[in-house]
């Protein structure tokens, strides 16, 4: 257990801790007594028809997803839906090795298990037997291919945005460089620290590594680091991006960095991604962002070919990847419209 | 004084180390008997207006410009041109930290003091008054536009590869990302380590961000690194990327990330980069590489505007920037094609 505030209803909060029991993975150890941070949104309807779920992406928690992306002026629309935001495991919020006992030796844990967590959250403790919508950004899209494979009869429609359905060899090593930024830190000493702050160096290292990568250099070519309210390149690196990933927890940042090298519908599948992605049932909106630098469109677009009934709907924005934190708001102007086409969609 | 067998004329050579004098740096620091490494190919013709500049990138020593680029069927054709490659300060061959008395406390060099260098290099040792063509690809590409902004009467071609005349803000966090790769391994020590494999997990991690971003997301989806022989991508980190760096010095690298992170020809005109690049006299072909992640076209098409008589001619590669490294016929024989067109071109 290693104390740190960053994680906690005043950041993060409301949400509910739920104990959806002991959670076997597919690595073998087993979480005893897996908690599942979950904000929800909006009321299910008797028909339970109106669920959609939202996984969260690397770093991120349901606040983020909240403040970007739900809202009566959004796709996801409390009024309308039950919108479940559920933290991914070692996210912080939900069970986290920073939390554990043993924080060095946290168990790996799988896209697969996530969903394999969440689905027993939806089933039991909401007692659905169908989502209306998955929809998840990044590791966020991860779980929503997961999910539309795994379970194809339940899911009813797909959005995942900013990710792939297996993992590129190219992001692999992308994801690596972040991992390494912290564990090359002899202050995370084999995860073996006190507190975050003895990771500064490489939680900074991180943050550079992410300027480089997540967004575009056509967001910085166009001054959009400027236009957000930073004088120079530098104090956009130092105060926003690393201030955004100093209080983090690194060894929770290393458990959704290894589970995010290894997504991959294909293992359900003995790694045949074709067959993977033709089990998928949900009406599919491939939504990658035309600038993002580890989830290209091209690589999305070769998956998009695979799934039955999908369509290729990209985002534009010089934003890159980040996009997803919602400072360009033509980017989340787009996305609603997607989603809102997806939702009148009929099942 | 770090000894390294890497740098020599058994994997170098043959080049010739030449003494400029003293060298006086636009830091302020006096390099005294400052020698390039050079290697000539073909004759000086009596006019001696046939002489080629090539000066060298990042972590490339004129080795590597002879393998690729020149040859009888290259564009630079030694029966034609009298072609001088001259390695870069600081790049292990010219006058660089390893070889120098106090190799962490190294002067600080900049692309206009390499090239202020070389100028004294063909003007006293070859006694040109014009180069008929100076290219250069990377930081090859940054001395090239230093050349025909600072001597603009003497540079009558130019073609910058791949490389931008003013760095740009993101390409600066780029280099600070390599350059902390090295300086956040503790065997680097400040830059007092005894040898190159003291700082072997720095370099390795160096290795790791030149996969990232120095080829492109295509060029690891079409499998190329399987088609260049390795087994996987874990082999090509391994042995290809992590083997060419683990040879080379830290300090060099670290001189070289320095240099590059501060390429920017309107130091010469009070920071208007426009007034820099309309000094340019060179007919001049500016050719980025479509798949580049860190010199993107985009970047290089905003100068090419600048720059009075200047052609837009991009390279086509999935191998992205290190298509410089010739591992694409393709692409070289685009690069040959334009420098046969700007060679044909009368002055």
């Amino acid at each position: 257990m290693i104390d740190n505030s960053y994680y906690g209803q005043d950041g993060h909060g409301p949400y509910e801790l739920i104990n959806i029991g002991d959670l076997e993975l597919e690595e073998g150890d087993t979480i005893k007594a897996c908690k599942l941070a979950v904000a929800t949104f909006g009321k299910l309807d008797a028909a339970k028809d109106n669920a959609i779920l939202v996984p969260t992406w690397y770093s991120g928690t349901n606040k983020i997803i909240e403040q970007v992306l739900i809202g009566e002026s959004h796709a996801l629309d409390p009024r309308k839906y039950f919108i479940i935001v559920c933290n991914q495991i070692g996210n912080g919020l939900s069970t986290s090795p920073h939390s554990s006992d043993d924080p060095a030796n946290f168990p790996k844990v799988r896209i697969g298990d996530d969903v394999r967590a969440q689905h027993r959250l939806v089933t039991k403790t909401y007692g659905l037997s169908s989502l209306a919508l998955v929809v998840g950004g990044s590791m966020g899209a991860q779980q929503t291919y997961e999910w539309a494979v795994r379970y194809p009869d339940m899911v009813k429609r797909a959005a995942p945005i900013a990710g792939t359905a297996k993992n590129t060899e190219h992001d692999f090593i992308f994801t690596e460089t972040l991992n390494e930024a912290l564990t090359s830190d002899p202050g995370w000493d084999g995860g073996r620290y006190a507190q975050s702050s003895d990771v500064a160096a490489g939680l900074k290292r991180q943050a550079k590594l992410w300027t480089v990568m997540g967004w575009s250099t056509e967001f910085f070519k166009e001054g959009r680091h400027r236009a957000l309210g930073f004088a120079d390149m530098r104090t956009f690196v130092d105060e926003f991006m690393a201030g955004y990933f100093a209080p983090m927890d690194a060894n929770d940042l290393l458990a959704m960095g290894w589970k995010w090298q290894r997504g991959d519908v294909s293992r359900m599948t003995n790694g045949d991604l074709r067959a993977a992605l033709g089990r998928i049932k949900a009406k599919t909106f491939v939504m990658p962002i035309s600038h993002d630098m580890f989830f290209p469109p091209s690589d999305c677009q070769a998956e998009w070919r695979l799934i039955p009934e999908a369509e290729f709907r990209p985002i534009q924005s010089i934003d890159g990847h980040l996009a997803l934190f919602g400072a360009d708001p033509g980017a989340i102007a787009q996305i609603d419209k997607h989603l809102n086409d997806l939702l009148a969609w009929a099942t």
